[in-house]
């Protein structure tokens, strides 16, 4: 874990109760379209539960959400995040189930980066007393993406191996703690090289991401691997169906060779959907193989599926109450750092899950520096981090 | 069950212990190219079995072989048939697990249509002793199938919804009858009407086969199913991921549609390749949805899947001994009527497992004269169906 000042005075001590502090996309593209501005204060409607947020929950998803890199994208500007943690600060009307002063997880379809949301209560879970806020906002997303992909579409059983990119980040990671729950599973990762050392004990066998893995895994598994979760999409699914086993799966769950630069990328959302191999039935049916692709947004908000992710929560809850899994978190962030929290996964930097950590005070944050400063700015002190900017930029002001 | 005349005279009763008869193809194309004649006796390699052949499967497979509409199709002649079941006669050197007088049923990759067979001893498994010959013939083939697809490939599970077409097939009826083994599981199964009142207690639903079944499924269902079995092919893979709830399985598992008439069609395999429709993962992403092809035979002789397969069958197995499921044998049939049986599944008349008996007497035949008299023939007397080739075919020899 980075490490980071203890908060001192948290910033919400002393605010307007009818307002509240929130991270806001003014526009898609770089990092300059994010802040931190005051929001008026949501209320829950019916049904809702309103959560003062502790923690929330940083995906690459929301690195392609900023640059507009994604299906329909929304109108903004608006406030990003998918997940966070809490206490249930009050209810709706007619929301059963959840009490005032409930410690809690949830999913929010956009606004979780702020002091304080409301969201449906199929979308909030009760979370254990040896939780933490940091752990539970690192929990929902990654762990029941890794979950229902390996348990209810991939199927996963004893002496099976499983191929999984970015091992090092945080789904990475879950499916790598996911899989060690079932008897003699094989676990192939692919990682930076700075990483390897640290994953090297919660996966099998992990190479070089910027290498062609698939020669690596059959030298060691000539036959290739029962289960590939494909984050990367592109030439990788080719790549993949090339390394599965007859009745093998493979499951694409994110693009994110989609994202090259700090902007969308000329390989955009919409390119790549022509770009992707297609895939012909027939010859699933000749190799006896299985492709699936796994959106667990899309199935919370667009396909009415809270009633299956709360079945895999409820395990999952279970595993963890058992020690088998636990969330690791990479670093945490204030609100207003959002922007170099962003470019770290950018640049794959993070061993685990990035939360930003709504009480903690921000280091001075200086703003539209970050894109190319944070390898500077990231070890220096409040004050070499002002030279430095002032050095390299010719404006910048403090937030 | 078709009224058959009980054997009288087993054919086989004196025979040259150096011969066996044997179905063989002659060429690819109609019934015409299927006769009966002596083969050499095969003897047991190392590691085979060689069975004295009881009862052997017919599959709507061995159809399109004898069109040679599959990929890659073998050299003729060849003896068709691909399961069987029988006594252990002998076995080869190192075949360890089977004695002499063992009654089992095999996989065999191509040869079961014959009095012996040898094939590996990882293709046979005893058989429970209240187990018919008939009833083993009809089981491997069909219930490994439906069991791999229902519970390995889509994870069948309690409430979910099947759609299965030729719901009155063996392969249909093995469907239903392991859905049963789950609770509260919905199957949809499309089927000719004749074949309704005989399949109405095994499916939940079921829809005449020629008409569109997607308004039908969504008018009782409007989300759609969890499960697609489709033997069909061709817009059905379109059709069925339309149908598909989200997390739902599309398996494609045959392409009956290719078969037309009664050699092969236009729409060959080789064509069929690029006709069907094929799928982009994007776009399974983006739905949740999962595609999947099944090829017992490809999986068993093609891709090394014995140990898979076997363990299958155990559990089938199990299921068998604690009366949860029971093929359905349709007709039993005499070698000499493999011409009747191939029109019968053709025409779609079956409802359940067509049998080859190998004991059986066959009632006389006349070559070539059954893909349009089949109708007229079937509830004939021996010479009653001479008139009637007499009266509608210029020429006919007795076999």
């Amino acid at each position: 874990m980075i490490d980071q000042k203890e908060p001192d005075n948290p910033v919400s001590a002393a605010v307007d109760p009818k307002e509240m502090r929130a991270v806001v996309l003014t526009g898609f593209g770089g990092l300059n379209k994010l802040k931190v501005t005051k929001k008026p204060m949501p209320e829950p409607q019916r049904g809702e539960v309103k959560i003062r947020v502790k923690a929330c929950g940083l995906n690459f998803l929301d690195l392609m959400v900023r640059q507009g890199n994604i299906d329909n994208p929304p109108k903004t500007p608006l406030v990003p995040g998918f997940e966070c943690s809490g206490i249930v600060e009050s209810v709706g009307e007619n929301t059963k189930g959840f009490e005032i002063g409930d410690r809690v997880m949830a999913f929010v379809n956009y606004n979780a980066w702020a002091e304080v949301v409301c969201t449906p209560l199929d979308f909030v879970y009760k979370i254990p007393d040896d939780m933490t806020f940091s752990e539970a906002a690192a929990f929902s997303m990654n762990f029941v993406t890794a979950y229902m992909m390996l348990f209810e579409v991939a199927n996963l059983r004893e002496g099976m191996s499983v191929l999984v990119h970015s091992a090092g980040g945080a789904v990475g990671l879950a499916v790598a703690q996911l899989c060690s729950t079932v008897p003699n599973v094989t676990v192939f990762g692919t990682a930076s090289p700075f990483k390897h050392e640290a994953i090297k004990h919660s996966v099998t066998h992990v190479f070089d991401r910027n290498i062609d893995y698939v020669p690596e895994v059959k030298k060691i598994s000539p036959d290739g691997v029962d289960i590939v979760l494909d984050c990367l999409c592109g030439e990788n699914t080719g790549k993949s169906l090339t390394l599965l086993k007859p009745m093998g799966t493979y499951i694409l769950y994110g693009s994110s060779n989609m994202v090259t630069g700090e902007t969308k990328s000329f390989f955009s959302f919409a390119k790549s959907w022509w770009q992707v191999e297609k895939v012909n039935p027939i010859k699933l049916y000749e190799e006896n193989k299985v492709i699936a692709g796994f959106s667990l947004l899309n199935l919370l908000f667009k396909q009415g599926g809270c009633n299956q992710v709360k079945t895999a929560v409820q395990k999952l809850l279970s595993l963890y109450d058992q020690k088998k899994i636990k969330p690791v978190v990479d670093s945490l962030w204030a609100l207003e750092e959002v922007k170099e929290a962003m470019q770290r996964i950018h640049d794959r930097g993070n061993i685990g899950k990035l939360i930003l950590d709504v009480e903690k005070s921000p280091t001075p944050l200086v703003s539209d520096v970050f894109t190319s400063t944070w390898e500077v700015l990231k070890g220096a002190t409040e004050e070499e981090s002002d030279k430095i900017v002032f050095l390299f930029l010719p404006s910048q002001k403090k937030i």
